[in-house]
């Protein structure tokens, strides 16, 4: 079944992308006002795209009325910490996602705990098991409002009890316990349904 | 615990990005070579960024010597088909990832069908429940060589069976039985360990 996306009600490909592009990670985004107070946000058109630099991208479509909150925080000060989403702090998260004003602090709001960043400005959220603290690499502005935008890892922080061996970097990533996103309204995964594919062994090149 | 990126060595961010941001979407991207012959591989630093207009992001690192097989099609066509990873596709994808050379077309070798597609050159991968026709809406160059690769959707297939209401655009996503990256060499993930979180109500604003 073919759906001509020149065509198609805006409406329709938002439906259609985001009911098959799945699963999505989820960035819990935390920004600085100018007035000094905090906002919390999540998204799940999220994901790391590079390595080298380190680099995050993050969608943030307009809403009505001009950026999110999110965005506008980020225009400022160019900073933002990408807090990850373990299924305990899922409700929490959920909560963070409507659209309260930019005087209201969703993180005291929803009694979560925040803790300094080292190398940015906004804090991160305590209770995430990992934390990117962010610069801004590159703005993409869109005709129709909003940016996707890169930004460059410059820390990270990972919950000591989940790291399997901090020598060497290695990470207990089940136990980390995150959710993804899935379609509609509401759906959200757990990582639990695992299953392992070896690497195929390098071919010969003729 | 703290992770300084500016002083880690690049395989420690690489291996912290891989291991931490879960779970990632898998794009199959097909491209056509000079010569004609179609190039397939996954890459999981992927996912919809946008959809106004109707954007998807795939970060795509250089290999020793350049750019990988996917991206030097991409630069020179400007289209390329993203197809989503059913699990009774999986082990095909995964053959698919190792490095042939550009003259291996890996979807004849691993009997794979394609099928031509409406608006771009590249087919799609007939099996796959879900295909992408894009075109290059921007490519942010890396100075460590790669690219992330910005693409506008332009046409999707989804396969008839897996359509709920065809005409409100409903797809039943977790019949698509799509497959997720996790952490290290070779885990994945299946979507199929759902929960439900209905939408905060929108709050009053003052």
């Amino acid at each position: 079944m073919l759906f001509d996306f020149a065509t198609l009600p805006r409406e329709a490909r938002s439906k259609l992308l985001h009911s098959t592009v799945v699963p999505r990670p989820i960035a819990w985004v935390v920004t600085r006002l100018a007035t000094g107070g905090t906002n919390a946000a999540p998204f799940s058109f999220f994901n790391v795209v590079a390595s080298e630099p380190p680099l995050l991208c993050i969608g943030m479509a307009a809403r009505s009325g001009g950026d999110k909150d999110t965005l506008a925080n980020i225009r400022r000060s160019g900073q933002f910490v990408v807090n990850l989403v373990s299924a305990d702090l899922s409700e929490a998260m959920n909560q963070t996602s409507a659209d309260f004003g930019p005087d209201v602090d969703e993180l005291s709001r929803f009694g979560l705990t925040t803790a300094p960043s080292a190398r940015v400005d906004p804090p991160r959220i305590a209770d995430s098991p990992v934390a990117m603290e962010c610069e801004v690499f590159r703005l993409v502005d869109l005709d129709a409002g909003g940016a996707v935008v890169l930004g460059r890892v410059v820390a990270m922080h990972v919950a000591e009890e989940m790291m399997l061996d901090p020598a060497r970097y290695y990470v207990d990533t089940p136990k980390l316990g995150l959710i993804g996103r899935m379609h509609g309204g509401g759906a959200y995964l757990r990582t639990t349904d695992l299953f392992e594919m070896p690497r195929p062994p390098a071919p010969e090149r003729t």
